[in-house]
């Protein structure tokens, strides 16, 4: 039955495009979330053109196989799991992009990485800002599936901000073309805004025209050292009160530490948080900027503060920043939350996560995106142990809770997926989530689309 | 027959908050668009509380009664035209506001002014950019409705990106609460975004969450003269691929006299265009960036170019340009346009709109937020004259035939209401009009909430 299913889509593509070597097709069964739960789906599909990716879609209608998009596989909610009985269609070879320096827009096919973005359109003296910490291997695609955010976000905002339009193919095979490359543009729904973040769940974009900016001044970048997280939060909260950063980073103790142990660039193992921020204001402004964050650093009880306007420098310490998660994978596996709070609520979302870890008996290393209000703390556990990987996981649940508790929310910038599945109906609310119903079901009367994903 | 139905809907709500008062609802027939086919209301209703609002749209579903929902009544689309057998839903004595320094966010109900908004919340040093032209007059709920831009907007984004949550009444009376004071949240659709610019045909906006920014910074201004439209163009697409202004508008020689004619400033009524750019980068940077837009403006041919970087100085440029909507009214009734086209094609879109002045024998006048690409053609007329009306009416329509055939959109930032209906799936084409139409069935399934607006 699914050989012949099969049969008509692999005759219908491209050689080459439909993948279904066990091997290969296994490979692709779960994102970096490690879902516990992946199936195995049917066959693996790599279109390169629109219009490969309308076959597909028509192909899954038609034959009601559930298709799971994925990019490059970094998703860390379970939201590119496959399943059993569906295919997955991997963007990776859409890899197309033709940026128009006049118009300071890119457009791009979704397959590409964020790095290679940035790379490209660099070469036009020109910037995307949105900066995840896998921005060397995740994909444009999956940053607009999640709304990705990054480090750059606190001053630059988030994958939203950037994208000024898309091609987009509906679970029937529809494509259609929304927005493009107008700076304002406010003719009929936002639609555009409700495809980014939408997880796979609503269509497929195949093309992406990104909003651009000028380079970026390389900046002042500032280091604290705290013995007391609440001292870091309360810094936080001054700093962003009256001047805009463009970063604005927390480590704790447990992942100053997994970085050192790995780059052994003098970091101050004995303090509690560390701080990374900086300014990219031009001339004076940013070194005004630099010595005020510095100064708020200190008045707020940092034990050490380092100032330094060599970009390379500066770069060494954002570097150790984004290898906070991999460092404290060394330690074991992670389950990596993402949760957001309400600035003032972040030195007791901290609180919370560590006693939630004493509690368990788990190591939880927080890292965050402060000035943002969004936290990652990485839960380490050994899956091996399947006592603690279920403490693992009832922690995992517990942050959750804590965050909303905390007026927060369950996910700042990784998205819903599977992993987070459970906990979004509590959060939203009957009303939202009804609302998230009806869209879904007005666009994916089928369920067709990463069934199983985020609603 | 409708007597009844109000009986029931007044005694339902606060005293005073139903209106049949002839002449009273008579003053809420149109908007500032001065659409000719406005209808009149059976009742305006003026709620104070979200619970109000939800009476009103459950009494309206039982009773498939239209509601037109209005702001301050400055919209330029005719989003706010009354219908005949329908309710207007004012929002006027919607007007709380809390401001939260901490997390750096407002939250309020929808009838304060924009400029309401942006006081109450410069007490606390803080600031909300969005600044349309009319943000003395303009309602922040009319602003999420249009999803409305302003002069700041080349630099600070549009009002969306300033949404963070809301609450919102559906067609059934549903309240739904969607995002919050959280600056990343990607838990579920993106739902806060697809209400901003929706015209009122998917929820009334109840209550609105704003980020907010530190104070601007009052920069340097820089005013140049051309005698010919391309070059000034030619300078927008310089000085945005290099530097990011904080302001960047244009006004046609039309637009300088008859600003001249009522401010008497000195403005070079000769000139063919003027410019009137910003930057507010503090210090040394916002000096450089305005000398570099001098030095482009010279270099693509300015025949004066004035900076200055007294604020207040400065701060007279801009309400010239503000002041070139009011003073070419005083020359006639004005159809009001709202084009916008890729930044290369800003010059074509002018010299198209001053041929189809000719061709029509009608005084066009063009300002623009021109670092947007985003024009305002004002179509000058007198109604009494029904051929010059009508003349008016073919140009309206030919110069959004002109900005689409130009990669452009027929509305950046005063939505399409009633008055751009029949250019809207046009512009969209058929697959997106469609996607329209099937959020607004699953959202509105019964067509009461701004039937013949936008979709």
């Amino acid at each position: 039955m699914s050989a012949d299913m099969l049969a008509d889509l692999i005759a219908e593509l491209p050689e080459g495009t439909v993948v279904v070597d066990p091997d290969i097709v296994a490979s692709y069964r779960q994102d970096r979330a490690a879902d516990p739960k992946a199936g195995t789906a049917m066959a693996v599909v790599r279109p390169r053109r629109t219009e490969e990716v309308q076959a597909v879609m028509r192909w899954a209608t038609a034959h009601r196989v559930p298709v799971v998009p994925r990019g490059a596989g970094t998703g860390l909610s379970g939201g590119a799991t496959a399943l059993d009985g569906g295919i997955v269609l991997s963007t990776e070879r859409m890899r197309d992009i033709t940026v128009d320096p006049v118009t300071r827009t890119a457009v791009t096919q979704p397959g590409l990485f964020n790095a290679e973005v940035k790379k490209a359109v660099a070469e036009y003296g020109l910037w995307y800002p949105p900066d995840p910490s896998s921005y060397e291997i995740c994909s444009i695609g999956g940053n607009i599936a999640t709304n990705a955010g990054g480090l750059c976000c606190v001053k630059y905002g988030v994958t939203t901000d950037y994208v000024l339009g898309m091609q987009v193919v509906l679970a029937d095979g529809t494509a259609v073309r929304l927005g493009g490359p107008r700076l304002k543009d406010v003719a009929g729904l936002s639609l555009t805004k409700l495809f980014v973040g939408s997880e796979g769940t609503l269509g497929i974009v195949t093309e992406v025209t990104l909003k651009l900016l000028p380079t970026q001044h390389r900046g002042c970048t500032v280091v604290a050292s705290f013995d007391d997280v609440a001292a870091a939060a309360d810094a936080v909260v001054t700093i962003t009160g009256k001047i805009r950063p463009s970063m604005l980073e927390f480590m704790d103790k447990v992942a100053i530490n997994a970085v050192e142990d790995k780059l052994k660039m003098g970091l101050n193992r004995d303090a509690a948080a560390m701080m990374v921020a900086a300014s990219d204001d031009r001339g004076p402004a940013g070194s005004e900027d630099a010595e005020y964050m510095a100064r708020v650093f200190t008045e707020a009880g940092a034990t050490e503060v380092y100032s330094t306007s060599d970009p390379d420098e500066g770069d060494a310490f954002v570097a150790a920043r984004r290898f906070a998660i991999p460092a404290v994978e060394a330690k074991g596996s992670l389950l990596l939350e993402d949760v957001g709070v309400p600035l003032p609520a972040l030195a007791d979302l901290v609180a919370g996560v560590e006693k939630l870890a004493e509690q368990h008996q788990l190591m939880i290393s927080v890292i965050a995106h402060a000035g943002d209000g969004n936290t990652h703390p990485l839960i380490v556990f050994d899956p091996s142990n399947a006592d603690e990987a279920a403490r693992a996981q009832t922690a995992f649940g517990e942050i959750m809770d804590l965050a909303v508790g905390l007026g927060g929310t369950i996910t700042g910038e990784h998205g819903v997926g599977r992993l987070k599945r459970p906990w979004l109906a509590g959060y939203l609310g009957p009303e939202a989530m009804e609302l998230n119903r009806r869209i879904k079901k007005a666009l994916d009367p089928d369920d067709i689309l990463n069934p199983g994903a985020a609603l």
